[in-house]
């Protein structure tokens, strides 16, 4: 990044972010090797090197002399490059966020948090709603004080600042139509895709020898055709995989290796490998500063899910997927296409959402976006909310969850104090859907290369006008160039449609 | 740690070196990651995160009011608790550590050693020590600046003042008396025991199965045996062994898997046990401030060579010993306790000190440290080096290294920017004996229970005695207060003597 001299106000910003950015570069290392190698017996002291970070770059980057910096350089403006104005917007964001929440809530929410995921887990495990919501219902108001306070900072709406925190510039105004279009299209696609896989002759169960290294060796196989090399890619077993954006040049995801379920480690391997694509892609001349992160949670969900559903789940990619599942677990009549098709594009099963199908997943995530609403807004009580969350799910899925394991238990997200975050994971799938038509629209051997394995033209296409314009221009903008609209679902339900209503069955 | 309300400028420097300790934390576990599981390309990006957390740490502790704050706690120390005032003292001299070195001395030491580390790695594989020289040419002014600065902070000499930063307390006074008597006593020693073991029946050679999940077994076991748990310690592979002093309850230590050589196993996992032993017995009240750290860097080698050489080596260990191996290896003549004698005690071997045994080790590191002293003072050239260093291995151990690599291109701590780091090796040797003498001496059981592979009755010695006084008294003081007597190489003579000549011969 060019230093602009005649901006010394923005100079020393740079400085300053950079140094936070670089302690967020630890962070992510630390919170990579607590769900990975960290042993047990060292979770406190990992906490208090997390919280003494955190701290650390809280007070850096809300310095008493901050928003004097800021100022100086946003009236100075004209020396600075369109890069280093969209990096210095970035900059008045995020100061924002941090200046604006009040220490004391920080805190309350931080140890609320700590019990709470705690019981949340004792909770889930023994359907036992009143645990869970005693520590819920603390949590509540503090929550709803940390938004009040960002939305006055912000100039946002309550919901709006929990939002921007992790997906700056999206709005409820931005969101509903999209979710309401969902909502209406969704349900009755997924009811006629169930009708229609009645049809479908009974999948030929997966059977081989699906032990751990071979699952390790398809894993490595499958990320090195996604675009990944080992030496700038770890991939690690845990229970609940995640991809790890780490330092420039250092990327780690983490996949599901289950001797009863190949299908896990394989979605699993993608959908991070998609993460870790973005990740690999920020251009290393923005290191560590604001504007060169990703741009946002749904920016980032577009990713994956655009190699693990679009890529993933098409025609042309089980094609070449068949065979190599064939050489990795042992040949064997259940590697057919046909039959590889019949059980990965299966819709309207279970009740999980991180298990769910296509069609299913973003009616998952509209039902928790409605319910933390009313949440918050307090129209519903944590008392009723098992009620509520049955009586929705029947509703969008025709069906009510048997537990709350399986229900308003199934996810850490509240427990953890992640509220305005759900949205991102059904905005990313939209996202996905019009990023992948375009390109496809574009080239299409980005689709054709996929029956050889080859993501190549995929990665030439999202390369420059996503993954290498980072975080310097906005998220609307962002989608606007690269597909020439803005965000909608109706390239979702025009790929919905088309894979699971138009496409002849698999035989 | 009770905060001393009496005491303002003493809590408020508590915090802060709680946050720089907490910081150390974050450093000491992306270390690990470095040498452990990072991918290669992340190498530019871990650099910068370490820098910043450095510099960070750097701005906290010599903060513009650290030096008033300093003073006023010292001024109002009838307040503070024994452990307290220990900690404030620490606060001052690691203050005055990071106050004293101009920051243009440390960047330039940091880009002259990254190159330098490179090009020694490269001259060392190709013998070729000019392209070491040159480097390190430009190195020595650098450090023997920084060590001038430092000198006149501290109010040490430069070379005492580089001791310091490793070994607090330690000066070139204290360390010579104790190297001279080696220097005279352990070249006869050597000779003497080389000659009586030339009258030793050949060894059996050792072999079995030393595929690595069987040492990674057996090493789980060591581990446990010395007294630990994977629920607060890791096991890793490397090249080069070490332990990371952590962060509380989460040790790890590294260890070297060579299927030629099973010795390089056991002695690196014992050895690094026992510096993970001394870490994870540290005060938790104490964590993460100033004095709740072990007491240096002799003081850490004496915990690891307790367990590696005093014990390790002991008739009795090997006698349990032994029989794990077959266990471990599959069965044969080779496990005896007899033949293991005669692997694990050979003397006056090779060249290379990381290798080399119990009589020739100090031996190594006093060969260094008077060849260091030399290059500080400039009545060594960095040219005359190799030379100096071929004849006083003539002197020291009657023969000269055949090469760079075996001679003075072994070791990498020159290259690091390590000076007055020697020491801590031999006088962790002497420590080492002195300690467990003592120990010995007062609870039989210390020795007799090795046989059973039982290091219960050490820790207990030990761990009041040492671990958990941390850095609450100096150095001497805890030798003195363990030992009743001040650092001396007169246990490590007598322990030698007994093992080496006076023990019958394995048969």
């Amino acid at each position: 990044m060019t230093l602009a001299n005649d901006n010394r106000a923005y100079a020393q910003l740079a400085e300053r972010f950079a140094t936070a950015g670089k302690l967020a570069g630890a962070r992510a290392i630390l919170n990579w090797d607590a769900q990975t190698y960290m042993p047990k017996g060292g979770a406190w002291g990992r906490g208090e090197v997390q919280g003494a970070l955190q701290a650390v770059t809280t007070d850096i980057i809300a310095a008493p002399d901050a928003a004097e910096l800021l100022a100086a350089a946003e009236e100075a403006d004209d020396a600075l490059t369109a890069a280093e104005k969209a990096n210095l917007a970035e900059m008045r964001r995020i100061w924002r966020h941090r200046a604006a929440a009040p220490k004391e809530l920080l805190i309350a929410k931080a140890r609320c948090c700590a019990r709470l995921e705690i019981d949340w887990l004792e909770a889930k495990t023994n359907n036992d709603f009143p645990l869970f919501a005693k520590g819920f219902g603390e949590l509540l108001p503090i929550i709803r004080e940390t938004a009040q306070a960002k939305a006055a900072a912000l100039g946002l709406s309550a919901l709006d600042a929990l939002i921007d925190a992790a997906d700056p510039g999206l709005t409820v105004a931005a969101i509903e139509p999209i979710f309401a279009d969902m909502e209406a299209a969704l349900p009755a696609l997924l009811a006629e895709a169930v009708e229609r896989q009645k049809t479908w002759p009974a999948p030929i169960p997966l059977t081989g020898d699906f032990s751990i290294p071979r699952q390790r060796a398809l894993s490595e196989k499958l990320a090195a055709a996604v675009g990944h090399s080992p030496e700038h890619l770890r991939i690690d077993p845990t229970a609940h995989p995640f991809a790890q954006a780490g330092t420039p040049g250092d990327n780690r995801i983490t996949t599901r290796f289950d001797e009863d379920n190949i299908r896990f480690a394989v979605m699993a391997t993608l959908h991070e490998s998609g993460h870790a694509l973005y990740e690999s892609g920020l251009p290393r001349a923005m290191a560590f500063q604001p504007a060169g992160v990703a741009r946002g949670a749904s920016a980032h969900e577009s990713q994956s899910l655009s190699i693990e559903m679009q890529a993933g789940r098409s025609r042309e990619f089980l094609s070449w997927l068949a065979p190599r599942l064939g050489e990795a677990f042992g040949e064997g009549p259940c590697w057919g296409e046909a039959n590889l098709i019949n059980h990965w594009r299966r819709v309207g099963e279970g009740y999980i959402r991180v298990e769910a199908d296509e069609i299913s997943y973003p009616l998952h995530v509209i039902l928790r976006f409605r319910l933390e609403q009313a949440l918050l807004s307090g129209d519903l009580t944590v008392a009723d909310l098992p009620g509520a969350w049955s009586d929705l799910s029947q509703r969008l899925f025709g069906r009510r969850p048997p537990d709350h394991a399986r229900g308003c238990l199934q996810d850490i997200h509240w427990a953890a104090g992640l509220f305005g975050y759900f949205p991102n994971y059904a905005l990313g799938a939209a996202l996905a859907a019009q990023l992948f038509a375009a390109a496809v629209g574009e080239d299409g051997e980005v689709l054709r290369a996929l029956a050889l394995g080859d993501f190549g033209p995929w990665r030439a296409w999202i390369g420059p006008r996503f993954h290498g314009r980072a975080s310097e221009v906005s998220f609307s903008q962002l989608v606007h160039d690269a597909t020439g609209a803005p965000l909608s679902a109706a390239a979702l339900k025009r790929h919905l449609r088309a894979r699971y209503i138009d496409e002849p069955a698999p035989a």
